[in-house]
């Protein structure tokens, strides 16, 4: 019986615009599928910054267009395009390279929305900048209008920044299970997910937020009850002591040893960083779980144990 | 034990913009829950004429920002973006409302493709216009770049024209039937789908045409062997003799009196026209299905057998 398997996509993996991204997803669904072909349940997670970043900057170049019809395009509703947008490519490429190898299994994208917790202190020092460019002028309505927090961005104008808050829960979870269950190759938690709090009753409101796509797929394959959550990369491992003489390639981490090396600043916030806490979180989240960072082209190696960065108790 | 429903919702019932959207999914959810609330299984399929339109208009002003940077956004990728869009707002209320309610269902959008002929002759006259008026320079070229074929707009500039070919058959309808069999109220084909067609092996590649999301709800109906079709529209019932002074509304109809009256020219085409030959179309593919045509708040009454107009053998 094969294992349960959630991969976490970085952008690299999907290219910047609409030729590229045709052409990497070819790439991407070809490093997916040998997972699926070695019998395993494929569940896919991605990140979605240059994608949302593109159709952040179209809503925002509509409106202004014609500010009386359109009003600013919330971040959340960028992310839901984001996910039709990616999804329907990736399915598509995956459903192509299935099907030329034979395999006769369903590709299905759920949009998905996740949950974060309104006082996630994140919120209170967004840090992450999305979207266009704007003039002070422009950024100084969307303040005093929309709430919006900006931040300037020395000699290229100003940027609107919202916050990273972690993901409590995958609100579309049964929905994913399901189709997990009746064999399909899901795609889900698209960017992060769309980032949602509950509020009055059973309302879910959009956040101005991002979620890291990292921690996102981490909380879906422990809802999921993965026996492997695999955060793809553009290196085959982790190191310490990176770009110095001691550098050291790491096979194997305990939890332990992880949290110890995050105590020491052994990774750079923003990239190796979250990668391995989220890795971290996963391993530790119940017996038997392994985290695997690598490269695509390297992942059905690093599950089978050969190569990439493992961290499990 | 309860029917399965397949419900058609047009345009009106989802707004033209945002604040308008989320307004209007509040009330379509109600009318849809009250029919899961009978014990039936509901999958909707719903149109995206001004949802699509506002996102084809945000991405011509993306790629005449930056020309270089942007190509146009073909219509399939537009479509695909316009069911996160939408199903993102139109799933939250559902479950929202399900909820309140105390019914626990998921409510899943599946990102929808959906299989036209590309001998359709739909492709030899297209008539749809879709996006932003342009001017003459513009669309000149469109049309020697990328093979557009366009349109003028006495007085108001050109518009790209596509074909409105008709849907041969959904591409995840395994995705969607899983979903259903798991008790999920499913949205599927949003803006008719994406519209895709077999070019060489496995590869569908999208199609620059719209497909009418009746017709798109009635192949889905088929292949869900569903045992009733909604068609929602702004009337209660279908009449014929419009607006004369023997204007007579219909209860029921068997498939050949339909069919007459199609014959007769009795329903405006791009309005009542294609939605009554999507009904005919259902009634007529086995026995004992019945399509309907009504409006949202009379659709639990109208399947109960009290209102709208009912086509079946």
């Amino acid at each position: 019986m094969g294992k349960r398997i959630v991969v976490a996509l970085g952008g690299n993996a999907l290219g910047k615009n609409l030729p590229e991204q045709m052409a990497a997803v070819k790439r991407t669904a070809a490093a997916i599928v040998d997972l699926i072909q070695e019998g395993d349940d494929v569940v896919i997670a991605h990140g979605n910054g240059p994608q949302v970043g593109m159709i952040q900057e179209a809503m925002t170049q509509l409106t202004r267009s014609d500010p009386d019809r359109y009003i600013p395009c919330p971040l959340s509703v960028c992310v839901a395009m984001s996910q039709g947008y990616i999804g329907y490519d990736l399915q598509n490429a995956l459903r192509e390279e299935m099907l030329d190898r034979g395999i006769d299994r369903g590709a299905a994208t759920v949009l998905t929305q996740v949950e974060v917790d309104p006082a996630d202190p994140a919120f209170d020092h967004p840090t992450k900048p999305i979207g266009a460019f704007m003039t002070r002028e422009e950024a100084d309505r969307l303040v005093r209008e929309r709430d919006y927090q900006v931040v300037e961005d020395a000699g290229r104008g100003w940027r609107r920044v919202v916050a990273s808050p972690r993901p409590k829960g995958i609100v579309e979870i049964d929905t994913i299970r399901s189709l997990v269950e009746s064999d399909h190759v899901v795609i889900a938690c698209g960017g992060g997910g769309i980032p949602v709090y509950p509020t009055q009753g059973h309302h879910l409101k959009g956040a101005a937020a991002v979620i890291d796509k990292d921690f996102a797929a981490a909380r879906l394959a422990e809802q999921l009850d993965a026996d492997v959550l695999v955060i793809l990369t553009a290196v085959e491992k982790v190191a310490v002591h990176f770009g110095k003489p001691d550098q050291q390639w790491l096979d194997e981490l305990t939890p332990e040893v992880a949290q110890r090396y995050i105590d020491e600043g052994e990774f750079a916030p923003g990239s190796m960083l979250p990668k391995v806490q989220a890795a971290l979180q996963f391993a530790q989240s119940a017996p038997g779980r392994t985290a695997l960072i690598t490269e695509l082209q390297k992942a059905r190696d690093g599950i089978a144990g050969r190569t990439g960065t493992r961290v499990h108790a």
